[in-house]
């Protein structure tokens, strides 16, 4: 992709919704000042070119005489669309047949088939969006669980760009004050007040650096937060997936009309998604003594946020796991003890155990799953995410947070220390310039390309 | 599904567009009397109630406090949709989260899962379409050429149910003169003219005999034309089919955002679908003097519509060749008698050969499968489709259309014979029904049932 991103004098067009069979509609998507008249082109019905913003007309699409559908068309006239250009969406038969000679039929007539993000770049070129909330689409399409979907739903609608804006802004006033001392620089005056500037700066780095720490927690809520089911083999770690893992297929499939691809060994607790680590390893460290074993199974766990380790009574001694425990805990991973085949514990075995405050389970009988998924969510403690605490999940930010922070560091050093004007203007400057990153004030093609060259064609 | 087909009191709300990744936006639709208001409990923007027909709103969908969604809106005031309720299209992000959430909430106010083809099924009740033009819309979304999609068009369009409904108003007419006479038995008077009459159900005879004799053509077009490849090992079938298919799937992923569920050896050319059937047992024929290969093979061949008989010049005699097309004409199949590998020819052989009239290829390096292709459209002769000329491509209007033919021929006989006019009554009515059956004004919950089941939910 080399596009010129700033060209968007021609009309452009792609399938919107998801292609295969299995749905009644689909929808093209048109953008661009030709769009109108494009579509109008080919439709039969009434002059589209006559017709108010955020009004549908149903029509036939024609090639020559010949009705290739009976379709809906929305308008949109610029600037009350997505993308803030005129925009169509034509709601075809879904026929593959279809969806192909209409989008033939609309590059035919001038369109050009759109790049992948081109639309949602559009809406950021034209005002509709700043960067941060660009990328926030795509991943609110990706997310699928409520915890990342809230993320997401928030960054999209603001986040914390507004915030991050109006502090730029305050330190740009800044640069320039900082700035006209430069032209002052034989009369050695202050036109930027040291003290505020300074305030200014600690209140930023107050801002940037509760940003980056959240982004541990979002990209565990967007990725998943990833969790080792730890325990010697054939205590019940696969019956116990399986179990965790059909009761949410079950609750999906009870939608109809929607089918998820399923990811195996992801599991959607109480809105936060869970997703297991294999630890085929685990049980290498059982039977073996080789260090090298043990020590592959330790790095795997180490990637956990939680470990679940589950241990059965029957086969095992209340001193051989607290033996076990002790060995997880030298991880410092949050971990939860669960004693599977509980339903086979006599009354004096479960008080045995009961010193090591374990939640009794039996995967294979479905019981105490309840208080095991309370557990989790209890653990992984996400419980205020619906709240306002804004998340950053995003890699390019966290950069682009860091640099802004080091550059600030150097402001803050230039104030302490008698540095010249000139040199303090630079950091701010740089400290600015990666704020403007995360926002898109500061872009180049290389960062809009990278950035839209990842959403799917019709975005 | 055991439905109440005539309940539409509720509202039923489906994901109407496909579900996966890949897409950008998704949409959930919704018909019923309470659909806009269903709608409007989750929506906040604007008051859905108080806006016209045919009008899109921004918005969100929230689920309490928390936003699910940024949405689109699109209103349809009953009678002006296709079910001919209220019915609102939500178009939101393509998250199967989303996709489940807004689908959850919209049930929890009210609405139910649809079942499949319950929107068609009400357009249907509600007399947006006759059962045949509904049947044709799941056509229409299946089919994936030109000419399969013409039929359905057209069929969806009205096709043949026009000319039927017409034919059938006039036998009423006659059946209800008829039945009038039964009042008066005992007067022995004739309402109904039995010349009119007998020139009535002949023109219908003549209607539905031309129908029922499409089904072939309407057929081979809605699944595609079967063909076999036949020839001896090696000489260049696998080559040729494969330079056929990509050329087709070339032309296909032409068009980005589209791709389509490739079926392995099915081939458009010229809008028209070529299926090539897999004869294996060819090769066995060829080495092997099993009485059984050989019929196993004339079998598989005898399903084909059109044999392309390839053979290699080099590898071959003239007379050879000659009595392999001799064993394959005897089956009174089209066929296509090709050279392969027309390059390695001298012009001597070339003339040797030019008594069989054969096509020139060399499916290796692609030349002369222009001319192939032209061929193979000329032999299957659907260059007519496109016309006015209506086809039958389902097997259920195929029956009752015969039913309907026999119904007549009794009457037809009845008018011939002295048979007593409340037998001849007894059946027009059999005929009325049967032609009854095709557009829907006969229906059982059965048949709507088996129909409507095979949809897709969301249509």
């Amino acid at each position: 992709m080399t596009a010129d991103f700033t060209d968007n004098s021609d009309s452009i067009v792609a399938l919107a919704t998801s292609s295969g069979r299995g749905g009644a509609i689909a929808v093209i998507r048109l953008s661009g000042p030709q769009s109108i008249q494009i579509v109008n082109e080919i439709f039969h019905g009434k002059n589209l070119m006559e017709q108010s913003s955020h009004t549908i007309h149903f029509g036939t699409i024609r090639d020559g005489g010949v009705i290739v559908d009976e379709v809906l068309v929305s308008l949109f006239v610029a600037p009350h669309s997505y993308t803030r250009e005129n925009a169509v969406e034509i709601s075809t038969h879904n026929s593959p047949y279809i969806i192909e000679k209409v989008i033939q039929l609309l590059i035919r007539n001038g369109a050009r088939p759109a790049r992948p993000g081109e639309f949602t770049l559009r809406a950021f070129f034209n005002g509709g969006l700043d960067l941060s909330q660009a990328e926030a689409v795509a991943d609110l399409i990706a997310s699928d669980s409520e915890a990342s979907h809230q993320i997401a739903m928030k960054q999209m609608r603001g986040g914390f760009s507004d915030q991050l804006r109006q502090l730029r802004e305050d330190l740009i006033h800044f640069a320039s004050l900082i700035e006209l001392e430069l032209d002052f620089s034989e009369e050695d005056v202050e036109f930027a007040n040291r003290e505020q500037l300074k305030a200014l700066i600690l209140r930023i780095q107050t801002v940037t650096g509760k940003l980056i720490q959240s982004f541990e927690l979002g990209n565990v809520i967007k990725n998943g937060v990833p969790v080792v089911i730890a325990g010697k083999p054939n205590v019940g770690k696969s019956t116990l997936l399986n179990t965790l893992l059909n009761e949410d297929r079950a609750i999906v499939s009870d939608i109809a009309g929607t089918t998820r691809d399923t990811i195996e060994d992801e599991i959607n607790i109480g809105g936060v998604t869970f997703r297991f680590i294999d630890t085929a390893g685990i049980r290498h460290t059982e039977d073996a003594v080789e260090a090298k074993g043990v020590e592959r199974t330790r790095e795997k766990m180490k990637q956990a946020r939680l470990i679940i380790y589950l241990f059965d009574p029957i086969q095992d001694s209340v001193e051989e796991v607290q033996q076990q425990i002790d060995e997880v805990k030298s991880l410092k991973i949050p971990f939860v003890t669960i004693i599977n085949k509980s339903d086979l514990l006599s009354p004096d075995q479960q008080s045995a155990f009961s010193v090591l405050n374990p939640l009794y389970i039996s995967a294979k009988k479905q019981s105490g799953i309840e208080e095991l998924k309370e557990e989790l969510l209890k653990q992984v403690n996400l419980a205020n995410i619906s709240t306002d605490e804004v998340l950053v999940t995003n890699i390019r930010h966290v950069e682009a947070l860091g640099k802004t922070q080091e550059a600030l560091d150097k402001v803050l050093y230039g104030l302490d220390n008698p540095v010249t004007s000139d040199f303090l203007a630079l950091d701010i400057r740089q400290a600015l310039h990666h704020l403007g990153e995360i926002t898109g004030q500061v872009s180049t093609d290389d960062l809009l390309e990278n950035i839209f060259s990842k959403f799917c064609i019709g975005k």
